[in-house]
């Protein structure tokens, strides 16, 4: 069983978080993504943490789990933070596989989307 | 002349600050964006700031400048602070037309991004 993590910052604002949540669902709708579970985590401020989420996944029987950050540049969440939560994880469930994946601002299609944007 | 203004939220990690300014001269490169000028500025933790980056464009001739959060979700950040910084603004430059564009969280590109990424 494949399982993505969407792992976003979390915001004090619970709308803001809701978004996450809201995210998420709509990636499991689109077809190119081919996963058997898709779920979210914060880093701050709100919940699930992602020890919480890769818990629960492994929980539902994930054996892949890959996290992608929700992050729009390479800042000390996305070079230390995350890392270091995979480390963890993979010392804790040796059994299952973990990919940290870029971030979204990684992404070349970024800038199409900003000029989408602001024209 | 109109200008647009990338606002990131600024990172102490420097490379993280220089993605935006390299995603800036990206947008700057696209055809579809059509501005005399683009700049951008952090909220915090780097320079320039949003005030800065205002002065900056309005003492090169920006009559019309537009500001893009590139932000991920709604945070107090978006909802509170970056419209907070348009309205002292456009009170100190009553001659300029300010236009806060959405954040680059609520494109409906956004979904597509994340599958491309995760799949």
């Amino acid at each position: 069983m494949k399982q993505l993590i969407i792992i976003a910052h979390g915001s004090r604002r619970a709308s803001s978080n809701d978004e996450i949540a809201e995210l998420a669902a709509k990636v499991e709708q689109q077809l190119p993504c081919r996963y058997d579970a898709i779920s979210f985590a914060f880093l701050e401020m709100a919940d699930p943490n992602i020890e919480t989420a890769i818990d629960l996944a492994i929980n539902h029987g994930a054996l892949e789990i890959n996290l992608l950050p929700y992050f729009l540049s390479a800042g000390n969440h996305v070079v230390q933070d995350l890392p270091q939560a995979v480390k963890t994880a993979e010392t804790q469930f040796p059994q299952v596989s973990f990919n940290l994946l870029s971030y979204v601002g990684q992404s070349n299609a970024m800038v199409n989307l900003i000029c989408d944007i602001a024209k």
